[in-house]
């Protein structure tokens, strides 16, 4: 499936932020990338990016992105850019003979709504357009927003300056080629170049339909306001992690959700990142390990803070398009040797102040309990995925644990906190046997 | 589709291993139940079991098996049990209307069998039958087999006494009602009411397939040295489990299938065996705290074993059915904890002897090598299966770790010992780091 991208208008309600809209990057990532990546993840699999304005740098970057994704893309140049969108979509006719996606650059919107719309059915000759009909969308701007007005499914009406409407296009839309003949009637008929008069025109014979999106993300990046709140709505995607703990969720993710913002804006790659906190947590092992009570407590600290940044690291890698099953494999290798060095610094700190064997043997329980724990949670999901839930009222992971240590290390209070977390995790995994026994 | 299993018959040639033949234990399952088993993993979803020689036996242990297995099976009687098995088929006519499997109780098989045999076409009024095309099978009893003599594809003769014949009939049929019609024509034309009559009569109308099975495993358990061969054929199954290391393949797994043989006719379940191995290893880990030497040897003997009766659990749970995710799972999390049990007994016994604190430090990187070692590779396939297969060359498992500590704690050199467990493993971890961040 093909998709056509309009690239080619000037945005200057946003130029404060950067010259050619389409590349101005929002969290690490130009808008018409994800454009392109939320369309691709979707189902297009080639793309038609229509270009005017700055439209040499424009197909520089299409050029690496095309490398970079191993997906086709074509920029086709609108000299006519100034004029309205219409003529940008009709630059694109002589490729397009099939069905095809239309979207614009500076729309963000969730994938699944792709999907959705491809699999309705399209009859020949019409489009359907995917409408927002929720009209309390805090991400639209009412003033700039163009409003359909529906009945039976179809459209009947399309302008921004609807007063009776209901819905919002959002800007995607399934085409058939008589898109481009609905464009030539408007202008030769209305003298109206622009997209909206041409599915005005379709809409009169009937042949505008409607795609409900629900209640799925969308937004027009159109101007500062806009781009801030299309910012955190991008960012809010990143709190729902399922399987995040008490202390990720409450205190962990907000600090490094605070983090990540900045760090987008870096080269820092996820990998990299992960590989910082590891370093971290290897320094405070290192700092408890010098039996010093005053890097106990800056051990403890730091350690928490490596907790924090463990979290940047997939942040960053959804944030940015980066994610790998490499990157997450090698970050929870990583918190295996973290936490063992943890566990193992408050043991060496402990038997230098207190001489004690028991010292070790409640250190080697902490370390292995809370080993099994991590390992006894991944090798159960690879198992039994969809066979059991673990029950989630007590979710005992590396979060929680790392707290632990960051409490006791800043009170001093190493010996309780080893005997904690020796019994606690040994505890858990117990009771893991026990409920997986009683579903097997 | 049904499948229909002949258990009449008296068996006398195998009474000294019991008195009903298809209720006599092989490797600890009764070889009816192996058969059905075997058909139900083949694709059979309903059983009809015709019963004659001490039907009461067989009908109640049919009641039970259909409990535990959740599949109808419906027992069948024919007082004519000592006359030809012809007529044991045709008991179930009223049962049949459509094509069904037809079976032998006493015929063990590779269930793929019964699968692509159903995926055979099947015209109408036809009966396809399983046939071994390989003339040096030794599981085959020249004596006793029925031979088929085949042209284009169909049977044309079958008799146990022909002295040409192109293969083995392996007692596995798909067959259409038209069995029946044929039974009844064998018997009134020649009198014949076995089983073979009736397949004779539709060869001559060209109404006999054939399926060739290939080398798969069939045996015809029919006397006290087919039951050898059958057991041993079974136990040969268990062998060549993939992700045997070199310790297990040439050590670990002739010694655990011995013994494995012999716990199938216990009442053991394997889970019980896992437990039994994994107090083994903690007791061993006891012996290694104790900082005796004599202990110490004891407990390197009773570590090795303890890895050998690892292996049993699995193997008896793949020949008596009873093999679980639970189980698999189970068995990983306790293997991570004895594995631990050991180093750290190692390291206990090594902090008696020398009072260094170094000891600690290695004895610390060999546990958390181990551990990450499996967490990697459990992890790794859990996210990447499919994508990339580590290199196979260097297979550092528990088999090779339980065996080093072996060698350690009998010659007395647990200080080495702790060395090389720590440089191997943790090498073998930045090893597959590096590769799996080669082929991101």
């Amino acid at each position: 499936m093909k998709c056509l991208i309009i690239a080619a208008g000037r945005g200057s309600r946003l130029s404060e932020k950067g010259d050619s809209k389409p590349l101005i990057p929002i969290l690490g990532v130009p808008l018409l990338e994800r454009v392109i990546r939320a369309a691709l993840e979707g189902g297009a699999n080639e793309f038609l990016v229509v270009t005017g304005y700055r439209g040499n740098d424009i197909r520089d970057f299409l050029n690496s992105l095309e490398g970079k994704l191993s997906v086709p893309i074509t920029a086709i140049h609108n000299g006519e850019w100034e004029k309205e969108n219409g003529l940008s979509v009709l630059k694109a006719q002589k490729y397009l003979d099939e069905p095809f996606l239309l979207s614009m650059s500076d729309h963000l919107f969730d994938p699944s709504i792709i999907r959705d719309l491809l699999n309705q059915p399209l009859p020949v000759n019409e489009i359907i357009l995917g409408v927002d009909m929720g009209n309390d969308n805090p991400l639209v701007d009412m003033d700039d927003v163009t409003k359909v007005k529906i009945k039976d499914g179809k459209i009947i009406d399309i302008d921004k300056k609807l007063l009776d409407f209901d819905g919002f296009d959002t800007g995607i839309f399934c085409c058939t080629p008589a898109i481009f003949q609905a464009l030539v009637v408007s202008e030769e008929k209305n003298g109206d170049t622009s997209l909206s008069g041409a599915i005005r025109i379709l809409a009169g014979n009937g042949k505008a339909g409607v795609f409900d999106i629900g209640n799925r993300f969308w937004v027009d990046v159109d101007d500062a306001s806009a781009f801030a709140r299309a910012e955190k709505a991008l960012m809010s995607n990143l709190r729902d992690k399922a399987s995040d703990g008490p202390i990720s969720r409450w205190l962990n993710r907000p600090l490094s959700m605070f983090i990540s913002r900045r760090l987008v804006n870096t080269n820092l790659s996820p990998n990299q990142i992960s590989l910082l906190s590891f370093s971290f947590s290897l320094l405070a092992a290192g700092l408890f390990s010098t039996r010093s009570a005053f890097f106990l407590f800056l051990g403890g600290v730091l350690a928490q803070f490596a907790s924090v940044i463990d979290g940047c690291d997939g942040e960053v890698a959804r944030l940015k398009f980066q994610a790998s099953a490499y990157g997450g494999w090698l970050d929870a290798v990583l918190d295996r040797y973290a936490d063992a060095f943890l566990l193992f610094g408050l043991t060496w700190y402990l038997f230098g102040e207190t001489g004690k064997g028991v010292v070790l043997w409640i250190g080697f329980l902490a370390i292995i309990g809370s080993f099994v724990l991590s390992y006894s949670a991944d090798k159960y999901d690879s198992l039994m995925k969809n066979q059991i839930r673990l029950g989630a009222s007590l979710r005992l992971g590396r979060d929680v644990r790392v707290f632990i240590i960051f409490l006791g290390a800043i009170f001093n209070q190493v010996y309780i906190t080893l005997i904690i977390i020796a019994v606690l995790m040994n505890l858990e995994v117990i009771r893991r046997v026990l409920i997986c026994r009683k579903h097997e």
